[in-house]
């Protein structure tokens, strides 16, 4: 996806957040706007949005030395998610069609995202559950997903924000854990998932996990470590969760589900539907369209 | 008012959705993007936000080449507003305090305002209208202000932007014409309203019309004409409409009551509101809070 200049109001807005979050001291957080401008406007626009966000927030914790400011939040988000797990996990099992509950539920999960909205409440995350369920859905993708999930080798699920991680395990549960690699970001980005979240969301003692290298809040296969590049390659199905893989994915040759809500105008606009629409989309770049099983056959 | 640093992100979107009038040329909305990062990164941020926005409006002026890129806009809200104008007379003119209901239609007015909101429907128009007549409202301002306007000898009356300019001759129809001077900004900025608009309006048939002689969205004392400065000085009530004016004038030493709908947050915050409220407010910087029949005894 290409650099869409709407999002420099938002990078500066989430900049200024964040350094909010950081200290009270309004000098430094002029400081920080001052120093996102300055970094913006010899930036490269072509590269994608999380690119951008990625050297903003890389600033960021250079000029404060807060290696990870949203580390309470993620903290509290993974609780309170965990606080649902249970009842969620008997909605999907109850429910008639499990992989579109869990799905869907993946989705609603893709809420809790500071990097779009810096404050949420448990309010709006129960009432975004119960919308998700109700929400218009892309049922023949889902059953697409299911041909690709029975038949895949080595499915890889590229996990999101903290919080969202622990809903994660509603889909994951329905997948081969045997074939399954969780990856996760390689050092604190906005409220992204790290390895610490995996382990706090209760991923790691059944699935295996690894971290992809980068601090980007998307997927730059570029500046992702050599291990998770390996792992991307040789995986034959990927799930991809929220706007940042979206962003940093779309354009890849690789069979990867794209599993978001479209929370931002670009992003929706990019996706031709509206905002806050549900999505669950394979990969318009993937050369090979055809199920594994037609491949494989 | 000092400078709020959550007014960066929207200068960004605001010069933007500027360049997009200008031209499709994706390549100059970019050129006008890093200009503005480039511009505001070195700024004083102790000015107000008009003062920044002039700033980032002339350059964009100076990039393209092109004076008054809301001209067409600007007409055309002039001409909606003409056509609403009789009707919402009859609503004054039947109206039990035709003075509260004149103040509350100029600031329906209000949200004809392309600086904060880039298309706005003529729905949202007729919306607005409706629910500016029920919304809650501080009587004991009204009628302070029916006192100053009764006793005043020279009442200066700022418009804010075209369309809502038509709107002003409902409560400019109050005032005793001989005493009025409305003035307008001396050159385009977005879509405030200039001689052209007041022309439109109808108002310059009637009252006397000066423009500030500057060509920021707001009125900064400084940057107006001498003769505007006078003009100024010499009023013994200033009525200021929109937002602009409120963030250069409201620590400003002046009678002035200003009517506005707090349409940002930031500006919300300042006037201790909710966002979209409005407001009728006589300066708290003013030193002689008295009405003027009491400092004329």
């Amino acid at each position: 996806m290409e650099i869409y200049l709407d999002c420099m109001p938002c990078f500066l807005r989430q900049g200024l957040d964040t350094a909010r979050l950081i200290t009270d001291d309004t000098s430094i957080h002029e400081q920080i706007v001052r120093d996102i401008l300055k970094l913006a406007h010899t930036m490269d626009l072509s590269q994608s949005p999380p690119a951008i966000a990625q050297k903003i927030h890389q600033r960021i914790r250079q000029l404060t030395g807060i290696e990870d400011p949203y580390a309470p939040y993620k903290r509290q988000h993974n609780e309170f998610a965990l606080k649902l797990l249970e009842k969620l996990q008997s909605v999907v099992d109850q429910s008639d069609n499990p992989l579109e509950t869990a799905v869907r539920l993946a989705i609603a999960g893709n809420i809790i995202d500071l990097g779009v909205k810096t404050t949420i409440s448990d309010t709006d995350i129960q009432k975004t559950i119960e919308a998700s369920l109700k929400a218009p859905f892309a049922h023949e993708i889902v059953e697409a997903l299911r041909a690709d999930i029975q038949h895949a080798q080595t499915i890889l699920y590229l996990a999101d924000n903290a919080g969202e991680i622990v809903l994660d395990r509603l889909l994951l549960g329905l997948l081969p854990a045997e074939k399954v690699i969780v990856a996760v970001k390689g050092a604190p980005i906005i409220n992204d998932a790290t390895m610490e979240d995996a382990e706090q969301a209760g991923i790691t003692q059944t699935y295996r996990v690894i971290d992809n290298g980068s601090d980007a809040p998307g997927t730059i296969l570029d500046d992702c470590s050599d291990p998770f590049q390996k792992c991307f390659e040789q995986a034959d199905l990927v799930i991809a969760k929220g706007q940042g893989n979206y962003e940093t994915l779309s354009a890849v040759d690789k069979n990867v589900y794209f599993i978001l809500k479209a929370k931002c105008p670009v992003i929706a606009t990019d996706l031709g539907c509206d905002i806050g629409q549900m999505i669950l989309k394979k990969s318009n770049a993937f050369s090979n369209a055809q199920p594994l099983i037609k491949r494989r056959a």
